[in-house]
């Protein structure tokens, strides 16, 4: 029997989100119950927004969802991992393909490694 | 200038643990800036244990030390993801290659699905 440890974070877990076909870990981000629940039933990912303090259902904005394809749970319980298809290419909301889109090339120094599929500014709008 | 932000998690940020050969997710735990610099400094891994309050360093009981490979930092720089070679070829205290070693399998049931490499009893002793 496994149970989620969501009172270790105060009623949330870190969520890992890798791509199924590539791999790539792309975002990571959080979930309280309710996110998760909201996950397997529709099989898209939610999450809970710890800024806005809200569920949030990845795409709600930029149309860019998240189909769930396999889910993980660590030894301790108190990490998640999902492998997904990502529409529109992109997990970043800055256009990138991955989150993780800068690689550090020695000491403060990081440079841009990650391709970017879209424009923040068409996508998201000015603001 | 990238600015790891520490303050969003009262000091510490969760770093991702990938395999730098296979893309395989090990594992997910915490750093300080203490530990984060460590890492850096050493190229050994090393993490702040939220539960024992302190500096650790990956594999300082079982051997079992992370090289860093490459370091890379996500959009919002509060969390790391960094690609290792693992020692010992686990990276789980359950003596698994990798911490997420159960799979959901539909409802509550989750099936492990990953190989074990050591065992920790012989690894961590028996208590």
């Amino acid at each position: 029997m496994v149970t989620i440890d969501f009172a270790k974070g105060d009623g949330i877990v870190p969520v890992i989100i890798q791509d199924y076909d590539t791999n790539d870990v792309l975002m990571l981000a959080y979930m309280n119950q309710e996110a998760w629940d909201k996950t397997l039933s529709t099989g898209k990912v939610h999450y809970y927004s710890r800024s806005r303090n809200r569920l949030w259902l990845k795409g709600e904005t930029s149309g860019h969802t998240q189909d769930v394809k396999a889910v993980y749970i660590d030894c301790d319980t108190d990490t998640i991992l999902i492998k997904i298809h990502q529409h529109g290419g992109a997990a970043c909301h800055e256009g990138y393909r991955s989150c993780f889109f800068r690689e550090r090339n020695g000491g403060d120094n990081w440079r841009v490694i990650g391709e970017r599929v879209f424009d923040p500014e068409t996508v998201y709008g000015k603001n």
